[in-house]
């Protein structure tokens, strides 16, 4: 019985990811013990040997280690003040701020517990697999006490004690993500105007994504150098020429394109700025919120 | 002498991208003769074998291959109208709409002169390579005919006798890469907030992107049968509380939101319409601009 040595684990929310993570932790052989507020979504998960707590309380006090993946971070406040923290590590894989989560470690640290905040860069059925990577941040001793559950779930990886770093580089890559969705969405909202499959299209769109995926580290290196003159191929007044064409054409198909209109604004005043013969990149300085913008 | 067999061309325009287009018809051996309103932009090409042309009516006149990429539209018409157009293939690789193009289209069938409207998937570096490709639409015999040099600038494709089908496709792949650049863009600059380099960060957004490029293939499916409920792993009213973190951390950095806020409205509008536990993808359906609102 190799599984009497795992170290025992509590998750807290069985949504469409904590019932993956308590799922891929069972099937890794940890003893593993279940709640959620609405009892039914456990059932699965005791038929394949989890152990289902009455109530949150009972939860926490069935295993050192407590996951918790829930909505949002008002609902984990609801559900953690149910338990007793003491000498508990909670490992909090709820989507929420760095703001949020430097709160919550204090609070857990106020609770005598070891905090370690944590992003899940995969959708549920991606959870165990080879492509789901997962970003730890605050207590470092957490993170290597429990590595071997942690890692089950996916490629781990600490980016520091600072308990908002994990949420910072998940949100950044979340808008990545929903920049994709959002062009991704206006495009096929483009061709279905002409009446087409937009599933004859997607491979197409596939392609083109990838080989402009390059923009990523050449963008990087703009950044970084503050130089948007390095390496450029598509000045920026070009791109702004043919940005026009795209809301024409949007117009012309009866699409609505209140999605790429801000960012026609901001190439418009970096090109009227005069840097019209730069890269696109630049447009990124304009997303600077001042001091008094953000006082308002 | 076997390049003596080769077609003749003529390129008018040689900004970044007119000159690699020429640049590559000259190393696969096509005479090419060049022209652009800034005559200094030859000289490279006239070392490499180019003839410089004197004026854009002389060049139109060189060869019955006249390809054209300038910045948009209204310059294609000031250059052709120096011209005689009359028994020529006009192969025009400027971006604008499918409207402009049907227009264009119409004026080359009044000048005797066959067309093909193209859309050029590449940035320039990348013109002759193996990751170009090319969208072609318009007179069928002319992209027949001149097969080997437009497959000499990437790999061609023909979506129809409609002009404007290359045009709609290529600006619905611009649109998706646009996306991506919001994303790109928004992320880089909540990292950057952090003071860190954004270059350490871009490979993990790289993979992320890559992780989450499924999305397209599987919205395809969603939208075509208008049924958002498929495959749901990521249901909508979870991502819209999480999105509500998205923006809240931007506002934390300093870093302005204005790229991310229309997508955050269409998904508290469809949640609002009762489609909390369907797929992001149904934001589509907001998109539409009904009869009234596009006669506005
Ligand atoms: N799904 C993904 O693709 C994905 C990817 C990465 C990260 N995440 C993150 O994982 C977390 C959970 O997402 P999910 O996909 O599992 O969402 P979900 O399927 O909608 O599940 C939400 C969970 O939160 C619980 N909950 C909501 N309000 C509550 C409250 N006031 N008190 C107690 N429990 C409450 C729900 O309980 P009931 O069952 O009783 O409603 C359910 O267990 C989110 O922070 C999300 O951002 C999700
Ligand atoms: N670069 C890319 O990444 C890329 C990719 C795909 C498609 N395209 C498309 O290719 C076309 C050209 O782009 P590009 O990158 O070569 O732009 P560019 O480097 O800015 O060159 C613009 C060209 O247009 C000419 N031009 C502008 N206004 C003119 C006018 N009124 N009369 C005559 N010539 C005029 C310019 O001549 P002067 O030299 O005299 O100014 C120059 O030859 C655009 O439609 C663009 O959308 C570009």
């Amino acid at each position: 019985m190799p599984e009497v040595s795992k170290q025992a684990v509590t998750v807290l929310g069985l949504g469409a990811m904590g019932s993956a993570l308590a799922g891929t932790l069972l099937a890794a052989g940890h003893p593993t013990t279940v709640w959620n507020r609405s009892p039914g979504k456990a059932h699965p998960l005791v038929e394949r040997g989890a152990v289902r707590a009455g109530s949150a309380g009972e939860a926490i006090a069935a295993s050192r280690l407590v996951l918790v993946c829930l909505l949002d971070y008002r609902s984990v406040h609801e559900v953690l003040d149910a338990g007793t923290m003491s000498g508990k590590v909670l490992v909090n894989l709820t989507n929420g701020t760095p703001a949020q989560a430097r709160e919550l470690a204090g609070w857990a640290a106020e609770h005598d517990a070891d905090y370690l905040d944590g992003g899940i860069m995969a959708v549920p059925p991606m959870i165990g697999g080879p492509g789901a990577f997962l970003l730890y941040s605050g207590s470092r001793a957490a993170f290597d006490t429990y590595r071997e559950p942690l890692d089950a779930l996916g490629e781990s990886r600490y980016l520091g004690a600072d308990p908002g770093l994990a949420p910072l580089h998940d949100i950044a890559l979340l808008t990545g993500m929903y920049g994709m969705f959002i062009g991704v969405l206006q495009a096929f909202a483009l061709v279905r105007g002409e009446g087409g499959e937009v599933k004859a299209f997607a491979p197409m769109l596939g392609r083109w994504l990838t080989a402009m995926s390059g923009f990523t580290e050449r963008s990087a290196d703009q950044v970084d150098k503050g130089d948007y003159t390095i390496g450029v191929v598509s000045n920026l007044a070009m791109q702004a020429a043919g940005f026009g064409n795209l809301l024409a054409a949007a117009a012309d198909q009866g699409v609505s394109a209140e999605l790429m209109t801000p960012l026609r604004a901001l190439m418009d005043r970096r090109v009227a700025d005069g840097h019209g013969a730069e890269d696109i990149t630049g447009v990124i300085e304009l997303l600077k919120v001042s001091g008094k913008e953000r006082a308002k």
